[in-house]
């Protein structure tokens, strides 16, 4: 059976639930509701029951490497887990932000792509498109460089000189490489949306900040695509996976992604 | 007993043995010498081999993340076991490049510097200073980010408006909240060195690109800070880690650091 690209997938996933929402997996020890262990086994049984729940509204899931890796030993065990319970028919983006070069860069994307069997990974793109296509080359896999993050510090080096802008327009070339390429782009940063997808209007864009972030609804419509498929997917993680520290932790989560679901789907009337 | 600080660690450390060498540890399964087995376990026996015939001429080592990440389950295990090996003198950098925020960067932070006790770590500037917060808090760690990188791609981002410029003089504020801050500068970018050590002349700058990537030795004389401690380490890895693939593997690796440590040592003079 050939593996679907991670884009072919992911329009299926969206054609199907008509989801823009993809949950983030930031599995937080301290966090975990009562009556689930503070351990990385804890972490995993907490996660596997909030994918099943939220499953049906998700467009993807989207596990934080950084969350996993600060567990020790037992990170690399728990994130294979947390992946592999997530649906087939559904991406999972691995949220790892690397970025480095050539044989460095090619262990990151082994790692992900092929002992992780994530569908995409998150990159770093400083070190410019070299570093970028040791994961390009996988031609089935997503490969989604930051842009605009939602952070404060993006006023350092993303908006002057209008980087952001450069790694949009560089993106239209790696594009032609492999269509799976998207963008990180912050929803905490209204202003500049309709900008960035004029310059790339197909590319999937993946936004952070909804949720507990905050971002307001309706300034978030220029990052919807008109070219058919959205190509959009809106990040929500504590928002969700907190949404109650009690034993209702499942149900609370379902209903938060149902209800951000739901907000998000009249971005696409 | 307090904890030195990376840079008095490091500063002592040159000192004593006048070296600029900074010995990187990319375990590659597919280059360990005849009679090593191509294993996690066979990379640990090989790098530890390395370590202690190399110590004597090493001023800090470079465990380099993705190449232990893609032993999948057992990388952790190597990672921990091979900075174990590192003679407690000697400063550990991992080289890891990451890059998030908040919550997401204090868990990398944690793995590095309380999990794995590096000394300091890589770390990415794209997403700003508040970036860099959650490494920068640790007193007596390292953190140094990516400025002007010894690859190609440098000419995409870093080098068009001069970003790398902006990160430089951005990481004198930083040295203002932890002096423990450094750059990495590749050496490959000869006519750029002396910009970036006037702005920064007592910043530790960690310069990869010598050995197999080849750069000119007497280009690199500007990196050297001439504020009393050098501040620079010059990074080589496969040069001297598969300097002979043969069963003399660690006589070859010795005798290759020694060669890079006294070409080295004529920056000084």
């Amino acid at each position: 059976m050939t593996e679907l690209s991670f884009l072919v997938k992911l329009d299926a996933r969206q054609k199907e639930t008509e989801s823009l929402l993809c949950v983030g997996l930031d599995p937080d020890l301290e966090k975990l509701p009562k009556g689930i262990s503070r351990t990385p086994e804890g972490a995993v049984e907490f996660l596997t029951k909030l994918i099943s729940e939220t499953a049906v509204f998700a467009a993807a899931f989207k596990p934080n490497a950084a969350f996993f890796e600060a567990f020790g030993e037992k990170g690399w065990w728990a994130l294979k887990e947390v992946i592999s319970a997530v649906p087939k028919e559904i991406p999972v983006i691995l949220d790892a932000k690397r970025g480095d070069i050539g044989n460095s860069a090619a262990r990151y994307a082994h790692s992900a792509f092929e002992l992780l069997n994530a569908d995409a990974i998150t990159v770093n793109p400083y070190m410019g498109s070299d570093s970028l296509e040791p994961f390009l080359c996988y031609h089935n896999k997503g490969t989604i460089a930051l842009c605009l993050t939602s952070n404060p510090g993006a006023v350092d080096f993303q908006i002057p000189h209008q980087l952001y802008l450069e790694v949009a327009r560089k993106s239209i070339e790696w594009r032609k490489e492999n269509p799976n390429v998207g963008l990180v782009v912050g929803a905490t940063q209204p202003e500049f949306l309709a900008e960035i997808r004029k310059i790339c209007p197909e590319t999937l864009i993946l936004s952070p900040g909804i949720g507990a972030q905050g971002a307001e609804m309706k300034s978030l419509k220029p990052l919807v695509s008109t070219s058919g498929n959205p190509r959009i997917l809106f990040n929500a993680s504590r928002a969700i996976l907190y949404a109650s520290s009690g034993s209702d932790f499942a149900d609370a989560a379902r209903r938060k992604s149902l209800e951000l679901k739901e907000q998000l789907h009249g971005l696409l009337t």
